[in-house]
């Protein structure tokens, strides 16, 4: 257990769609609390609810707790690893642009170290696209961006100015390996407790 | 063009990637502005750049425009049609947070009608999983969330929460049909201009 004043750190991500997600989420928790952090999963109940909140249907009522705990962290640690299609996944990115709009420091990590632009064109293969001006398309001929970036440019740039990091690399296991993560945590430690 | 004074309402969406995304905005702005709103369209240059972002690298000059974009208005549209995959896009769904955690009014649009649980299964047809418990699975094993809504709880639930509203409905051609766009313009309108 981390000490009672550990500074909260929030875990997005799609952990929280885990065969055993209450056993992922004590798992990430003990890699925070090595480090002197208090790591808050989804899942795990506030302190408080409303007693309004409780008439709500669950999704919102998750929803409304997942706010909660993101205003009450210091900081935000994000699983970006692609969900689904070439980019991560939109709860955890919902959450990352919440926790930006509150000024805290924000962290990534993902499994795949492939940038999105190449990324995206090989998730479409032949039926990507490539304009005469070398721009590639999606086969709906929407532009793939093209800034070197690990995912779309209002994740990554989010994350630099919060004065969080990204770390990236490719997992033989992509849904088991945690050295990334572990490096976000290492970092968020770094920012929140100058370790 | 709307009054000076009309409130800015910030256009969310992956219509930037558009093949031409400045003349998809001008569509956009008029709707807003039938309806006495201003309509911010992510490549309109903000009114103030300070100039350290002039050194920026173009796509976190980009990012930071759009968050002062975001901070500078009443409200948010978002285009929620799905975008590479079950989901919406996750640069828009960002800045949906990013606006929830600002606790103004946030409202989303998609032109596609099948809620997410269902839409999701289709997208991975025979290799969708079905548990003994009933629930469905992705092919990673990654839970399909199913309440019903949308599309990610967070985002149906925010948008409730805000005061805003969500419109969806089936489109002949997904990129091009605006009714559920001007629906929400219209709403948008009631609440902020009380119309």
């Amino acid at each position: 257990m981390p000490p009672e004043d550990a500074p909260r750190v929030y875990l997005a991500g799609p952990d929280v769609f885990f065969p055993d997600a209450p056993a992922r989420g004590a798992m990430l928790k003990a890699i925070c609390a090595q480090h002197g952090l208090h790591g808050v999963f989804p899942l795990d109940a506030p302190a408080d609810i409303p007693s309004a909140w409780k008439a709500l249907p669950e999704a919102h009522r998750i929803a409304r707790c997942n706010e909660a705990h993101i205003r009450a962290s210091a900081a935000l640690i994000a699983n970006l690893t692609p969900f689904r299609g070439p980019s991560a996944d939109v709860g955890t990115v919902f959450e990352l642009g919440f926790m930006r709009a509150l000024g805290r420091p924000v962290f990534g990590w993902s499994n795949a170290a492939t940038p999105f632009t190449e990324r995206t064109v090989a998730h479409f293969g032949a039926t990507a696209l490539r304009g005469a001006d070398g721009a590639w398309r999606d086969p709906d001929c929407m532009l793939i961006e093209a800034f070197g970036l690990a995912d779309n440019l209002m994740i990554d740039a989010a994350i630099a100015a919060s004065g969080g990091a990204y770390f990236m690399a490719e997992a033989a296991d992509r849904w088991a390996d945690l050295a990334m993560f572990e490096r976000c945590v290492a970092a968020a430690a770094s920012v929140l407790r100058g370790v």
